[in-house]
């Protein structure tokens, strides 16, 4: 049995093993995950982000938590959870956030955490995760959770990538001009104010509220493919560390997949998603392949042109494209 | 008189265009840029990173006023802000927090102010912010400071392009697991803790100096080309909104890149910088001249094969290379 098909029927360590492979972009994690390709599609992918201080690890665990033990008597899902961690580029550590998590969990064969350190390669970790959601897909976890921290360039790749996106906000953060960006509620299709028992909640809320209200929303893009009634992006207040409002948050998660599937919207976001993966795909084989073909010399001299000013960028490129 | 020659002659209506310009990509803007590139090298590049909530654009405000207003008597040195707003990729507008920003230091010729939104490409950011930094610092601006939001890999790759960088913290976020990241303060050349007055200042800053102590510093990488002695990430505190802590935090600018210099690892930088932007143009030069080639219908039909799972991405890509 090889590493993919120990993976397809359900061993944990197979599983590690792979996403190592894949994480370090392998011959064979390449070859595994071509096999595992034809088995990807079912799960529900769900972007958690939002800044550091905003409780965001807590609330994940919670309800991973939630999913596992529904109150209502449904069927636990499997959860897998993807920890993006924008770490050093030069030690490529993962932090302490995760071990901690990992306790709460542990021992739940209905649950997989993975962590992940960015490589520092450009538009790398955006691929690498796609990659490793997919493996976890795969494998047969329901729902992925894929948190992120921070809010950048890498929340809005990663946020492409989820059905689901929830952007996180806690109290005091939330008053700051710069705490509330359009550009990270344009993602959101769920808001979460955590931190609900702290000073300034509801006035954190009405920031949001407001932000919503004023701003063209989100169904602003992509309004024209939906059919119905446009997602009206509900704020939830929560207090993760007492597992509060995390009941109503899965199910908000759970309103918004049915939401997709009937409008339209979630064979538009698996689009988008593929078409994204594949052109990362394009643009990495190109540079490896010119990499492959260019003399090592040629690059050095074009560079110390480029550091004597010699050279502009732009002659540099074209130089080395001749 | 063309563009580049009315930057130059420090003509501030012609640089505000030429940035549009080469936020916009046009050819009249690389043309540009080609001419500018000689002038460049000059400028000091400051990067100020945090996550919302810590007061950095107050930080940079003040910064940027005690630059314009040196206390010591020494000549006012001229200073360009580059904010860089990871706002929407689908609308691309930037915030209101810069045209506040603005009201305080507007009227003066020495400082110029570009706020820049997340055009969504990948590497886009990093290369287009690069480029803007180019021209400032052609147009003759001392100091530039690029203010960035956020924890991510953005904030890594704009770390890569200041020779100085700060991380800003403040009390309150600095005491959750996530907020200190191993990455984030291993770019670290000048730690703040904002909000100095709060309560809980003090708990921060011990959490840092206790991180500093632990961690590899920073200089575990990139030790072997410093000469002497390594530079000890000082920790200072500010209170930004009564410019409390200002000055000093000036002063270890300066007293960072007179290190910078004395090590060898100013140069070490620049060229690493500009290896970096070199990398990034040939990317996009790949990939749009391998797009310029591409059958839209050929495209059209691998994606769909890709949507059906009748095709893995590497298969996708493979056939699209052919």
């Amino acid at each position: 049995m090889n590493l993919a098909e120990a993976v397809l029927a359900g061993e944990r360590l197979a599983l590690a093993r792979l996403l190592t492979q894949v994480e370090n972009d392998t011959p064979d994690g390449r070859m595994a995950l071509d096999t595992l390709f034809a088995h990807t599609g079912r799960a529900v992918l769900v972007g958690i982000t939002g800044a550091p201080g905003t409780g965001k690890s807590t609330l994940v665990n919670q309800l991973a938590r939630c999913i596992r033990h529904p109150a209502d008597g449904s069927l636990p899902r499997k959860v897998g959870i993807v920890a993006v961690d924008p770490s050093s580029p030069f030690t490529g550590g993962a932090l302490l956030g995760d071990r901690v998590r990992m306790r709460d969990l542990a021992g739940d064969p209905g649950v997989f955490i993975r962590s992940m350190a960015s490589r520092g390669a450009l538009g790398g970790l955006a691929r690498t995760t796609a990659e490793v959601v997919q493996v976890l897909d795969a494998a047969g976890f329901d729902l992925i959770l894929i948190e992120t921290v921070g809010v950048g360039q890498d929340e809005v790749d990663i946020a492409r990538l989820a059905h689901t996106t929830l952007v996180v906000e806690a109290p005091g953060l939330g008053d700051d001009i710069q705490a509330i960006k359009a550009g990270i509620l344009e993602i959101a299709d769920i808001l979460v104010v955590n931190k609900a028992d702290q000073a300034g909640a509801e006035n954190t809320e009405r920031a949001l509220r407001a932000m919503l209200e004023m701003g063209a929303s989100r169904w602003g893009y992509g309004a024209e493919q939906s059919e119905g009634e446009p997602w009206q992006t509900p704020v939830i207040r929560t207090i993760a560390t007492q597992g509060e409002g995390i009941a109503e948050l899965a199910t908000e998660i759970t309103r918004h997949a049915a939401y997709l599937r009937a409008s339209g919207e979630w064979q538009r976001r698996e689009d988008e998603r593929l078409r994204i993966e594949l052109d990362l795909l394009v643009q990495e084989r190109l540079v490896a392949h010119w990499r492959s073909q260019l003399k090592a010399e040629q690059y050095q001299e074009v560079l110390e042109a480029l550091k004597k000013r010699n050279l502009s960028p732009f002659k540099a490129v074209e130089r080395l494209m001749e």
